[in-house]
C-alpha cells in the first residue's frame, strides 16, 4: 500500500515516457498522491518531468509544485505561461502559492499576480507576500473559519458550507468578536454535538493560544510542540484574526532547524543540500576551513617554538596527532550535550556551575581511562618512561581543559545571543587542537628538563 | 500571553512554596496549561514540585505527569500509592498511561493495572503494553471514533456523543466495515454539512494511508511528514482498525531523532541528555574516544616511521596539526552533507557518481584556495621554498582525499543498512587524521629527496 520510489519503478516510468505511452502513465499517476508523483518528478530529467506535469490534470499539478525541489519547480514554472502560472497559484493553498510566486523573477510576479481569477485568492497572496521571511506572516494561510461570537450554531454550519471549497481540512472554528478580533475556538467535535439553535457563546472556549504575525518561526514550532497544537491562530498587532499555521508547516520548519544546526556543526555556513551548484557549495564551506587554517598557523608555530626539543627528541612529534584529535572529540562531544540542552530548554534555569562540575567528572574519569591506556601502550612499545608519562599527564589534561572549553564556549555564546551550535564544530575543535599542543610541549618540557 | 518561565518568576514561587502561600499558589496554576506547570515543576526540587503537584487537582496532574522530565516524575510516582498512580492513570490518554506504566518497576504494574476502575481503559492499556518499542503500535493511543459504513450521519453523530468523554481532540471519524477492517475515513466537515440521513457509504473517503502495528516510528515520520497527515490510523495484520497516532507525538519523534543524529555525529553512542548520572555520561562517550585513541596511535606509528626524517627537518613536524586538522574539517563537511541527503530522501535514485564528481570538484577549489594561502604563508614567513611547497601540495591532496572519503563512507555504511551519522563524527574525522600524516610525510620524503 505504501508507495515506495525504486530504480526498477523509475526505469519503468522512463521508458514508458520515452515511448510516449500515455494510457500507461495516466493509470500510474492516477494511482499516486501528489506527494509520490513530486518525489518522482524530483528524481526524473527535466523534459521526462515536463511530460508528465502535462499529462495531469490542474488540480493535481497545484498540489505537486509545492512539494517539488526548487531546482525542479523553477524549471516547470518557466516552461509555463504567466497566465498558465497564475491559473496553479489559484488551485493552491495561500501560504503554498505566496511561496511559490516568491520564488518567481521579480519582474513577472505582479504580472502573474494580476492574471489570478479569484480577486480574492489574489489579495490573500499579495496580502502574505509583505510578511518577512522567518516570521509567523510567512509561514500561515489566510483560508481559515471564523463565525462572529453572537452567532448561533446552524449559521456556523452554513459558514461552513460557505467555505468548504477554500478550506481543504478543517481543525477548528474561530470565534471573533464584532472587530474581527479572536476572541477564543470552537472544536468541529462540539459544533457536531451541539443543537442548531445553540448560541455559539454559550459553547466556545476562551482560552486559545495565538502568535502574532512577527513571531519567529523557531518560537512557533517551540509552542506548537510544548501545547501539542495541530493548528495555531495568528492574528495582528489589533488582535483581528488573520490567518493560521498548520502543524505540517511546521513540521518542515523544525526538520529545517535540525538540518541547519547539523550544518553548523559541521562548519558549513551556509543553507545549501547536495543538489546545489558547485560554487554555492564551495563558498558555504570556505569560511570555516580558512579559522581551520588560521588555527593550524597557530599550532605551526607554537610547534616551531620548541624546535630543538623536536630535534632532540623527535618521539615527541609522533603523538601530536593524538593530543590534538582526543581534544578536538572530547570537546565537541561536551559542546554536542549543552547545545542540546539549551535547544530543548533543559538547560533553563540556574544550574549551571553543576553542569560546568558534571562535565569536568565526566572528563575527568574518561581522561583517567584514555591516559591509562595510553601508557600501557607507550610502555610496552617504546620502553620510555619519560615519553609516556608526558603522554598521559599531557592526555588527562588536555581531556579536562577540552571538557571545560566544550562546554563553556557553548554557554558564553548563547549568553551574547550567538547560536551556540556555531561553536561545536571547527570552532570548539580548533580551540582544543591549539589548547593540546601547547599543553603537550609544555609538559614535554617540564618533564625532559625535570627528569 | 505566551508563558516564560523566568529565574525571577521561579524564586517568587520557590518562597511562595517556602511560605505555604496556597491562596496565591492556587491563582497562579489555575492560569497556567499543563505544559507550563510541567515546566515549572521540572526547575524546581522534588519537595516544592511535590508541594505543588498536592495542591492540584486530578485531571490536571494527570494532564502535567506526561509532560515531566523521566526524573521528576518517577519520584512523583514513587510518593504515589499504587490506587493513586491507578486513578492518575485513568484520567490520561491511553497512549501517554501505557508511557507512564511502562517507567515503573515491574512488579508494581499489575497492581497498578488493576487498580485501574474503568475496565476499557485499563484492557486498552494493557493492549498498549504488548508493542515494541519503537514501532507503530508502542505510539499510538486507543481512543478514536469509528462507525459501520451502513449507518446515518445522525447514528455517527450520536456515536461521537457517546465517545465525547474519551476522545479530547478529534480529527476525523473512521469508517470501518462489518469485520472492523478499516475502509476509509470521514472529515468533520464532511459530517457538519451533511444531513442527519446521509448515508454514511456516500461520503466518505476511502483513499486513506494507515500503519501497521510494527511499522517503524521513523517510517511513520516521513510518511506523516511526506503526506501532511495530522493523525494516522493504525491497523493490525487483518487490516483492523486498532489505534491512531497523532502528529504531535510524531513531532516528538522527529525531534529526538534529529538529537540522536547530532550525538552519533559529536562521537556520543547511547542516546543521553545533560541531566543523566556521571557514569552513563562517561559510557556513553568512551568508545568514541577508544577509536580516535586508536586512531592516534596508528598516527604515531606512521610518523615515527619518519623519525630520521623528522631529526633533520624538525619543521616538518610544525605542519603535523594544520594537515590533520584541515582533512577532519573537509570530510566532516563532506559527510554531514551526504548524511543529510540521504536523511531526507534527496539522495535516493541513482545519481551517485556525479555526487562523488561534485564533491572532489568541491574539494578541488576550496583545496586550490587554501594551499595557495599557506603556500604565501609559508613563503612569507620561513623563506623555505621546500617546506611551502611540501605543505602546500599535502594539503590540496589531502582535501581532495577527506572529500572523498567523505562521502564514500557514509554512501557505504548506507548500502550496508548501517546508520551513515555514525560515520560523519569521529569515525571519519580519525580515518582522514591517519590519512592525512600519511600523505603529508610521503609527499615530504619524495620532495626533500628529489630537491
Amino acid at each position: 500500500m505504501q508507495f515506495e520510489l525504486t530504480t526498477d519503478y523509475l526505469e519503468l516510468l522512463r521508458s514508458a515516457i520515452a515511448e510516449k505511452n500515455d494510457h500507461y502513465l495516466n493509470e500510474i499517476l492516477n494511482d499516486l498522491y501528489a506527494a509520490d508523483i513530486a518525489e518522482i518528478f524530483n528524481q526524473l530529467e527535466f523534459e521526462e518531468a515536463k511530460y508528465l506535469y502535462d499529462l495531469l490534470p490542474e488540480e493535481t499539478t497545484a498540489e505537486v509544485l509545492p512539494e517539488l525541489d526548487e531546482e525542479m519547480r523553477e524549471q516547470l514554472l518557466a516552461s509555463l505561461s504567466t497566465k498558465e502560472i497564475a491559473e496553479q497559484l489559484d488551485n493552491m493553498d495561500s501560504d503554498d502559492a505566496a511561496d511559490v510566486i516568491n520564488e518567481l523573477p521579480e519582474e513577472i510576479q505582479s504580472e502573474v499576480l494580476s492574471q489570478i481569477e479569484n480577486i480574492e485568492q489574489a489579495s490573500d497572496i499579495a496580502d502574505l507576500l509583505n510578511y518577512e521571511e522567518g516570521t509567523a506572516g510567512s509561514l500561515m494561510a489566510k483560508e481559515l473559519v471564523s463565525v462572529q461570537v453572537d452567532e448561533t450554531v446552524s449559521a456556523c454550519i452554513d459558514e461552513i458550507r460557505k467555505q468548504t471549497d477554500n478550506v481543504d481540512v478543517m481543525y477548528a472554528v474561530y470565534v471573533v468578536d464584532e472587530n474581527e478580533r479572536l476572541i477564543g475556538m470552537l472544536s468541529l467535535k462540539k459544533l457536531v454535538i451541539s443543537q442548531p439553535s445553540t448560541k455559539i457563546e454559550e459553547i466556545y472556549d476562551a482560552e486559545i493560544i495565538s502568535v502574532k504575525t512577527n513571531t519567529a518561526t523557531s518560537d512557533i514550532s517551540e509552542i506548537m510542540r510544548k501545547y501539542d497544537l495541530v493548528v495555531l491562530p495568528v492574528i495582528d498587532t489589533l488582535g483581528r484574526l488573520v490567518g493560521r499555521i498548520t502543524i505540517d508547516d511546521v513540521v518542515d520548519v523544525i526538520r529545517e532547524e535540525a538540518e541547519k544546526d547539523i550544518q553548523r556543526m559541521s562548519g558549513i555556513s551556509d543553507d545549501v543540500d547536495s543538489s546545489d551548484k558547485l560554487w554555492r557549495l564551495s563558498r558555504a564551506r570556505i569560511p570555516w576551513l580558512l579559522v581551520g587554517m588560521c588555527g593550524g598557523i597557530i599550532g605551526s608555530r607554537i610547534i616551531s617554538s620548541y624546535e630543538n626539543q623536536i630535534q632532540i627528541h623527535p618521539e615527541m612529534a609522533f603523538f601530536i596527532p593524538l593530543i590534538g584529535a582526543m581534544g578536538g572529540n572530547v570537546g565537541v562531544q561536551s559542546s554536542a550535550i549543552i547545545v542540546q540542552g539549551l535547544a530543548n530548554n533543559t538547560l533553563k534555569g540556574e544550574k549551571l556551575v553543576p553542569k560546568l562540575m558534571k562535565e569536568l567528572g565526566v572528563g575527568l574519569i574518561n581522561g583517567l581511562i584514555c591516559s591509562t591506556l595510553i601508557f600501557g601502550y607507550n610502555i610496552l612499545s617504546s620502553d620510555s618512561i619519560n615519553l609516556a608519562s608526558i603522554v598521559s599527564i599531557a592526555l588527562i589534561t588536555v581531556i579536562i581543559f577540552a571538557s571545560f572549553l566544550g562546554t563553556f564556549v557553548p554557554l558564553t555564546l548563547y549568553r551574547f545571543k550567538i547560536n551556540p551550535a556555531l561553536a561545536t564544530g571547527p570552532f570548539v575543535t580548533t580551540l582544543n587542537d591549539i589548547l593540546g599542543i601547547t599543553i603537550y610541549f609544555l609538559i614535554g618540557r617540564l618533564l625532559y628538563n625535570t627528569i
